[in-house]
């Protein structure tokens, strides 16, 4: 350490460098907190951490930050590649150019923080194996859930404990959406079109309200949590773009509120222990402490064996909260360089089988408009019993053309449970299913 | 890693060994997991983790759990210092013989696991000393609200980012008595006694009830996110024995709830920055998302600047989820070991210094019973401007002998506002000051 020298790969390394790829939101929160915090982070790591380079597409677009324009290039491919970087922070997302960066940075010596959601879930057994081999650490907090801390919980705190079922609001778009439907009664695409004014949604929604962004964060969270390779075509996606004001009325009569849930569980069944993981709206009770998460922020609910109930609370999205986890990893990934170790790395170890949407077992609350005359209700839950549904609650409501039959199940596999409502439809005495929800975080399940 | 030995303090360290301080509710639910867990572990720390003593102070005592009596000694002393022990779990609890024990630990060449929150408040800096001057780990996630990562969080999560504020309600049993009254109405004694009925309360509480409990988390709390040494005797302390019946009526008027709070705040004065520390019942708007933990949850509240609002929720004691928080300590710590390397030390590297409670700004929830005529109002709020408190708001209720001015002020020093409430007491037309509360979590500090 007392050498002249300071360059990266040198056995004196005295700075810790770093290298921004994209500058955007995210990215220009991270280069000024890095300068900002410039002497809290020397203190924390132990050595100065500098930035010395930012990947951007066009020098001359306009940033929130001020950098000196030396620290600019367009050439992504070179400033990975550079000798004296030992850290790469990679906030460009999407899968190309993102994913050769990550693995030519990681080839080339640096250790990667990366905030990529839809490439961790869809190939993120390739970038783990390259940090693997690279000696190198690849750390992603701020993929999931913005600011929150739950990756680092997940994968140290909860290292000791069996996970047994996470239950994220990972989508602060579609809480924002659906929270507002709650309180003011209105439909879905008026409030689509208020959170687009707002700025809480993009004018292209769709990543957002068709799930896939839940669904990338389901799969990184269920992989994880379970120590098994989930990626997103692993994960069964709902949308909230079907979600009416009617079927938030009816969760409201039930003491609920409808939430866009990732659910992660892990099952055991006749054939030993799987994975599921899923995307889909839900009701739960108003007491969960998921229902009280409101507007667009974000929250993880972990139940495990031994610890019982947490919960992570926080904003899910922004460039500050997201540089905030950035930062956090980064701390991490200098820490380990100057120590020269490797953190801990991902693990698949128990690779347990991942179950089909069919497979596995949901609760369902169905309303079914119905003619108002004596024998339905036994002949609607006769239908149930067939397809050995189990019923928990059936209420009726309404009289005449409003006669209505609210039926909540017991826990069922979806497969059953989507045959049931199939046959319905069927049915004379059936009008109409006016509203089918999954039914989660109640005791009985 | 090839040769035949496997004792810990030769070269090839092949297995973890454990030595477990106290078996009593947590220690014997870390024995169970690191028996039900085995394999889980070895394959999360990369090499199998044994436990091979249990000191007790019965041999014949009855246990939550069944353990090979060849594991069990009376002696402590001899077990911590023995060669082959790796990792030491401390959940005996106090200061000595804690103290001796973690520290012959750390210089037999043992990383250390606590949970140990009094001994840490007291003397952390002693035991950080020592783990620095041995290269070993001593690690305390449960010392803090259980099962909740809170620590860990702090500590890495939040190391790139300036946390200002931590509120947490990390007392199960005071939460659990403040909820009762506040759903039933009763008043402390009664509840109190129903606490300890349920088992929520011991039969000595004063520890809880008086504050001490919440005080020494507080220590640790701020200590950490400031990176300042602060002590338990550093934190101001009021415990919830004098909260009344109207006390929590009259949170219950403004929308409010009554938590006991410890509250860690970063300040920044005349003088620099500085930090203050305190535990005390507070009012918070029954919006905030403290407001919602109910009965004997524990809750975390951290603001910061980049990440925003976060929240860290889950059961605050008992023997399973405070073993979940000591064995993600140990996976840590005995990955650590296998790598040869130590984690993040404590660092007090800010030395900010402490602000007494006068010093400290705070807001007071005031309600006065006064003379029914007319000029008090403007004689009340004279008083508080002549003490250069500001008032946000004041509401006059009740008509003759039940007249009541109720004062909410804006932030001042806690001095001040005290002064204020001595000076009411003295006015002839102030029959009594019947509730003085301070209030947190509103955006108007």
């Amino acid at each position: 350490m007392d050498s002249g020298s300071d360059t990266a790969h040198d056995s004196g390394v005295k700075r810790l460098r770093v290298a921004l790829l994209g500058c955007g939101s995210v990215g220009s929160q991270v280069a000024r907190l890095l300068h900002e915090q410039a002497g809290d982070l020397e203190a924390r790591v132990g050595a100065p951490v500098e930035l010395v380079g930012v990947a951007v597409r066009r020098l001359d677009a306009p940033r929130e930050v001020d950098l000196p324009t030396e620290l600019l290039t367009t050439d992504a491919e070179a400033l990975v590649r550079r000798d004296d970087v030992d850290l790469v922070v990679e906030v460009i997302g999407g899968i190309e150019p993102a994913r050769s960066l990550i693995l030519a940075a990681l080839e080339h010596g640096a250790s990667v923080v990366t905030a990529n959601k839809a490439l961790l879930a869809e190939d993120g057994s390739t970038l783990f194996a390259a940090a693997e081999k690279a000696d190198r650490d690849l750390y992603y907090e701020a993929a999931v859930a913005g600011a929150i801390p739950i990756i680092r919980p997940l994968r140290e705190s909860l290292a000791g404990d069996r996970v047994t079922r996470v239950l994220g609001i990972v989508n602060g778009t579609t809480n924002f959406i659906l929270d507002k439907m709650d309180t003011t009664g209105a439909g879905f695409t008026e409030t689509l079109e208020e959170a687009q004014a707002l700025g809480y949604a993009e004018a292209d929604p769709t990543a957002d309200i068709e799930g896939f962004d839940a669904a990338a964060k389901a799969a990184i969270l269920a992989s994880l949590a379970f120590h098994t390779r989930v990626t997103a075509a692993d994960v069964h996606r709902e949308g909230i773009v079907d979600i009416s004001a009617s079927d938030i009325a009816g969760a409201r009569d039930m003491g609920c509120v409808v939430k866009l849930l990732a659910i992660c569980e892990l099952v055991e069944g006749d054939h030993g222990t799987a994975v599921s993981a899923r995307v889909h709206p839900a009701m739960i009770p108003r007491s969960h402490p998921l229902a009280s998460v409101r507007e667009a922020y974000n929250a993880v609910f972990v139940e495990s064996e031994a610890a019982g109930q947490l919960m992570f609370y926080g904003p899910g999205a922004g460039g500050a909260p997201t540089a905030s986890a950035v930062l956090g990893d980064l701390v991490t990934a200098a820490r380990n360089r100057l120590s020269r170790v490797r953190g801990v790395g991902e693990s698949a170890y128990a690779q347990l089988p991942v179950l089909s949407m069919g497979e596995t077992t949901t609760r369902y609350h169905v309303q079914i408009d119905v003619d108002d005359r004596t024998g339905v209700l036994a002949a609607v839950a006769q239908v149930f019993a067939e397809h050995e549904v189990s019923i928990q609650t059936v209420r009726q409501e309404g009289r005449g053309v409003d006669a209505q039959l609210v039926v909540v199940s017991h826990r069922a596999s979806d497969a059953a449970l989507a045959a049931t409502v199939e046959a319905l439809r069927a049915k004379e005495y059936v009008h109409d299913v006016s509203s089918v929800m999954r039914v989660e975080g109640e005791s009985d399940q």
